[in-house]
């Protein structure tokens, strides 16, 4: 039986968006998104579009206007009704009432501020300019729609038939590292796979492939719409962009030094529990754990996410030590270009010594590697940073050289502000 | 949308029925039983189930209730209207009314006869007795019905994602066979896997990939509710149960070695071209070629479904040179236990020799090899065969003894009659 109406409904889109809510993010841009509207809500900040992978010509292969017609479609979004309830009244890391009255009634009257879009050669040049709670909102859309034109632009070609067994390709293969992580005892996986998702239905195909798959080892997804729509939690705590804003606003290298300390002293008093998650590479972990304030050591957990993973959580549980803590209490969160096969070698690593979970991003989302000639939909590294605070660059040095951002003057005296040496570059695949 | 009235549809279904027309059959039993109707009204047959494959314990996996409930659905089930225009209306192998009006007539008033079910052990003893006619109908619906109800068996117990994921390897595997028959030139392929399907939706997709997947080189189905729903060609000649019955049915020992051509000679008043394809193999190939009359030899071709292939096509092409016939415009139709491997390597050995087409079935529409656990979902080997005719039992000799039936003392008559020496036994796979 045709469903008329649902055709007509269909044939009613003038485009198929790829962004249809505003909660179709992370969880933790809304967590941070509410900190920074308490503590910073009048900082001018840029963000913009970074392809960190040059081979993939992105302004061939989207058509500009089709792009344009997918962020202005977002621009038009705000939350419904529905979407505010659950956000109002669901239990976050078990907590209640997480998002306050002050930041949901603004949040209900949020519209995406605009965009700026030029071509450069084969590439697009997007950025987003003004307050930093507003602009934010637009690194997890804009990611997610890249990513969505380019896996259109290739299946574009294909039959109905050959897409159909692409798909089953695709679900063969997450199945199968389903099928290897099954066996793991406490294993504890999330999805993170949200920014540099295939697309938003394989997104979700992805987490109740897991949900079924893995039962109470699949911990959530950072996703909030997917979260809302299959009744799973949504999770994810804070990221690089708040230490990288409060460092680019600071006066002097003092004040540098301790931005951030800074950040998480903010945190500090928002959060407890499972959202006190240290993220501690932005200018180097070790000398970030090293001059740490005690009170840090009692926070719940630290999540790697760069430099070699195993060495990271050994310098974690090293210093957790040194402050008399007990690293079998702590909690350590990998999130870095996993896959099934370093997810298992990791917690088998770690199993008893430490609490671990993962953050499992875009080779959970989007490996489509090997699936297409040419490997024409092999995820590729895009991403969207704050590149400057109230007119001043913001810096990243991350413990990968591959993964360090800004001028070259400024990374130099962030170096020396944080004592960072010679660092082991790693290849940035995702 | 949900659409309800689809809903409360579905809900209404007692049974999910395996067999939904009667043209849900091959189109050969169709011609087959028009030459029947024709020349052998009057006949009395039993059809006997019979699974070569006795370590699958059809009674103890499928439900005694369920498999009456599928075998009485056929029989409420009647020629719709659409199904009556389409055969008489449509075209096949060129030729308008293919059918008879007499044939129709007779046909648009059908429901298939009783069916005996006693379970015995582990199997299930299933026969079916009455007129030739209407009994050779129920071989196809019968024997899918009982894979089928297999193949739910086993599914029945899976996660739904776990079963998207079984199809989506099926797909997979299917379409890398497809790919690599691609590349053929001049290659015809037809399916012929309604028999021993997975299921009716699976052949169903399996004939729309290789129709995107090889365009011209397929050549349609042998399905006529597929051959129908999908535009493609019926397609299909004759079987071995004619010369079965008529051999069973002589009364002289001369008139049995002349069997298989009286059967022939019926066909040749019948049909020309493409149809006048010879099935040599019932009581023995060498022979049956040796003692054929010359106007056999004049004949479009010959179908190879029993024994080594490459040996069966090879005596067939010998056979046309000393019958003074040009084997480059003659035509080779295998059909035994074929798959891609044996088909690439078929192509090979006679393009240019002899025209080539291959009738490709149980590996197209049930290759769940590999896909489960203990290969629980592995096609199997069930027949349903004429077993008597008017008491007298049937016979088959085959150019492999492991498929050879009848009782033992009439299998030693039929040898000495056509004179079948030693045979080359083959596994009889599916």
């Amino acid at each position: 039986m045709v469903d008329i109406a649902t055709r007509v409904y269909n044939h009613k889109w003038k485009i198929d968006p790829i962004v249809r809510s505003l909660i179709d993010t992370d969880f933790y841009k809304l967590l941070m998104c509410q900190s920074v509207f308490r503590n910073k809500a009048n900082t001018t900040v840029t963000f913009s579009l970074i392809n960190r992978s040059k081979h993939i010509p992105l302004a061939d292969m989207i058509d500009e206007g089709e792009l344009r017609e997918q962020l202005d479609h977002v621009r038009s979004l705000s939350l419904t009704r529905g979407e505010s309830t659950w956000l109002r009244g669901n239990t976050f890391y078990g907590k209640r009432q997480m998002f306050t009255s002050d930041f949901m009634e603004w949040f209900e009257g949020l519209r995406l501020p605009a965009y700026h879009l030029e071509r450069r050669g084969d590439q697009y040049e997007l950025t987003f300019e003004g307050n930093w709670p507003e602009v934010m909102l637009w690194e997890i859309p804009a990611l997610s729609i890249l990513m969505e034109l380019r896996s259109r632009a290739v299946t574009g070609s294909m039959g109905r038939f050959e897409l159909q067994v692409l798909y089953a390709r695709a679900m063969t293969k997450l199945w199968e590292k389903v099928e290897r992580l099954k066996p793991l005892d406490d294993l504890r996986i999330a999805d993170f796979g949200t920014r540099r998702r295939h697309s938003y239905l394989w997104q979700d195909w992805c987490v109740q492939a897991m949900t079924e798959g893995l039962g109470d080892k699949f911990t959530g997804t950072s996703n909030c719409h997917i979260a809302m729509k299959r009744d799973l939690e949504a999770v994810g705590t804070n990221a690089h962009e708040l230490p990288m804003v409060y460092a680019a606003l600071s006066k002097t290298d003092d004040e540098l030094a301790n931005a951030p300390y800074a950040v998480l002293a903010d945190w500090h008093e928002e959060h407890d529990g499972n959202l006190r998650i240290i993220l501690p590479d932005t200018y180097g972990t070790r000398g970030f754990l090293d001059r740490a304030p005690d009170w840090l050591a009692g926070w719940t957990g630290i999540r790697i996410d760069s430099g070699d993973p195993a060495t990271g959580a050994e310098i974690a549980i090293d210093w957790w030590k040194k402050r008399g803590e007990d690293p079998t209490q702590k909690l350590i969160i990998f999130s870095d270009g996993l896959d099934a096969d370093k997810i298992i070698a990791l917690h088998k690593q770690f199993t008893g010594r430490v609490r671990t979970s993962f953050g499992w991003g875009t080779l959970l989302t989007n490996d489509f590697r090997g699936l297409t000639d040419h490997d024409s939909l092999a995820p590729f590294s895009l991403v969207c940073k704050a590149i400057s605070a109230n007119a001043n660059p913001t810096v990243k040095l991350s413990d990968n050289p591959n993964k360090a951002m800004g001028p070259k003057e400024e990374i130099s005296r962030y170096k020396r502000v944080f004592g960072v040496g010679d660092q082991v570059a790693q290849d940035v695949v995702v």
